[in-house]
């Protein structure tokens, strides 16, 4: 196990008619933007219980905050912010709304330069951002509970990921019947997003060997047998309470950081699908299905091992063979596997079920990561062995 | 999954060498006090790294706080916080120490009384404390990721729990090498007390009924299973890092409010322990071991679906017949297995092991608990189930 810290000051409230809680932890005169996405939260009530319990402390609303949150689109808020003297942000929606809010945050606060900066590396460390709170509908991300956010710029065709400590939102609301609407699609990549996410920080092997952390490989297996237990029923009984509410609890604990700790992670999947999306503009818990599987098998011999205690331990299989000399087989099945998973949530896995072509998606992603100076010695992934071969590799075979 | 909130502020620092960033975590012109056990911090070295990376900080120390630290003890402390002015208190060593040191930390601010009141409910909400951190020594209460302390008296032969949000610790140091030196007697009461911990929150059937809340339950299997698997390691291997670390972790986590959440909890193998503890001196985690499996059968029709479960999934119990005409067996199975476990550790399950008549144990433990005002029907669990008559049954079983 290797070091590490761990702090997560973010206060979950979850559960039936938590959401007029928010009067209880917004200070009364704070000065409120609510930013929201879509428009969903009109529709199921969300936005009147916290309307109404917010009261005068509501200053400004903010809509229209779209999947992968765009720069351009959250930088129109910087005015509102400046002219009502907004003090603190709620967001109301889904991973891209809190996700974009937290942008906002720490744009709000920035001085000298584009706040784009942070997303390139050239402004690292924010030194202040406005609070942050959420009532979060939609099971995902995990952003309710981290200090992550990733956005996207159309005028560059880029998404990015950003972290300051500053952005752990001060609480997040997790009302299940607030997911009872979601579409079947919004569910079932709702689900591949928390369990890749899990895999992220689990399915690793450097070197080819497994980290020594039982615990963490247990909970995170927790994880995964959950969401492929109930991950289904959230989808045929969108009502079912006990459900949804294990979905969403299962989301949050995915990427709160728990998981992760003492253990080596990977993300090159994330690293690979953002730019499925940046490009084509595909779901992102999609682009995860449709990566994850082909970085395993390019990665085989490194992962393997992991593979096949996943295959074992999440999905039951079993060596035909006495000893250790099936353990390939089985790592080979976990992957078939975790592909029918996401395929029976209706989530497809392979490039041209988007009608994207293979060959051309990996030219021009590979490409991308060869313009930005990776290669398979400095890549991506916990051995930083993927790089723009392997990246051309996995796609094609997608 | 009932509604709840959650919110851990703690830092933990976990990993090799670590006991010197206590000088990134104080700060620089606090008066620290630094509290102690029986001295095994001063022949194992950590001692001496913590007060070099305090330098100045440190006023003033405080040692000698037993295991079920004492009213007596703590309270003598409060003149040295006066004198020295100060206002940090850094507890070094296992539980023992580090509810101590919450009491004390709620006692130097607490005005108008006896500081014993918050343990008794004469004064249940104290408004301010003294800031505690911790270098942890000895996994075992999870004290140093949570809120709560307990406290005996000598005077008055009572121990009792107590829980304030003010005295989460503000950070803690977990380095498990710190471990290596621990006696094998002291290494098994840890285990014994962190899988009961984790019982406490999981082992429940309110009505007879399971609690739907698979996550937690899968985290909480997760622990127990852990602590099988590296218990016995941590004592036939004292200084095997990676085993100690993981014992160290498992502890934590077995009580930093995580898995309980959504779920009811039974806490009476705690209320009937902490009897054993003040009447007889019998060590906290032993006298877990004595009453646990007797309550367990004690409550078997209410806990009998949840012992099933727990022992399909820990133990690998299956049952011998078609359907769930076996589950009975499994779970009668999985309290001997629970039994087992504990003995294999060292730490005996009966009273006569500690040289205790049972009979004389149950009558005057059962005696308390009525003058308490407790009944079969107000009683402890998580069914409230467990009044004067079930404890005498209990302990005279053991």
């Amino acid at each position: 196990m290797q070091n590490f810290s761990y702090q997560n000051p973010t206060k979950l409230i979850f559960g039936k008619g938590t959401i007029a809680e928010v009067a209880n932890e917004i200070p009364a005169n704070a000065k409120v933007l609510l930013t929201y996405g879509g428009g969903s939260i009109k529709k199921n009530g969300v936005y009147d219980v916290a309307k109404k319990a917010l009261g005068n402390r509501l200053k400004a609303e903010f809509g229209g905050i779209e999947p992968n949150p765009r720069y351009e689109t959250l930088i129109k808020t910087l005015d509102i912010i400046k002219k009502e003297d907004i003090d603190f942000l709620l967001a109301v929606g889904g991973g891209s709304v809190l996700d974009g809010t937290k942008f906002i945050a720490l744009a709000a606060k920035h001085t000298g330069g584009d706040p784009w900066d942070f997303m390139v590396g050239k402004s690292p460390n924010p030194k202040s951002a406005l609070p942050v709170a959420s009532i979060l509908t939609l099971p995902a991300t995990g952003s309710e509970s981290n200090a992550n956010f990733v956005v996207s710029r159309n005028s560059t065709q880029e998404k990015f990921g950003g972290f300051s400590p500053l952005i752990y939102p001060k609480f997040s609301i997790l009302d299940p019947e607030t997911t009872y609407t979601l579409p079947a699609k919004q569910t079932a990549n709702g689900v591949v997003d928390a369990f890749v996410h899990t895999m992220e920080q689990y399915l690793t092997g450097v070197g080819g060997v497994i980290e020594f952390a039982p615990l963490q490989d247990r909970w995170a297996e927790s994880i995964l047998t959950t969401l492929i237990e109930q991950g289904k029923r959230g989808i045929d009984e969108p009502q079912n309470y006990e459900v949804r509410a294990t979905l969403m609890w299962s989301a949050t604990m995915a990427l709160n950081g728990l998981i992760s700790r003492g253990v080596p992670e990977d993300w090159a999947t994330h690293g690979i699908g953002h730019e499925l999306t940046a490009f084509y503009g595909i779901d992102h818990g999609r682009t995860l299905a449709v990566v994850m599987p082909g970085l395993w098998r390019n990665q085989f011999a490194k992962k393997k091992a992991k593979l096949a205690q996943y295959g074992h331990r999440v999905w039951g299989l079993l060596s035909q063979k006495p000893g250790q000399e099936g353990r390939d087989e089985v790592a080979y099945l976990a992957i078939e596997k975790t592909e029918e998973f996401f395929e029976s949530l209706g989530v497809p896995t392979h490039l041209k079920d988007y009608g994207v072509d293979s060959k051309e998606a990996a030219e021009k992603i590979s490409q991308r990561f060869t313009d930005r100076g990776f290669t398979s010695e400095h890549g991506l992934g916990e051995n930083g062995s993927i790089g723009p071969k392997e990246i051309k590799e996995i796609l094609e075979s997608r």
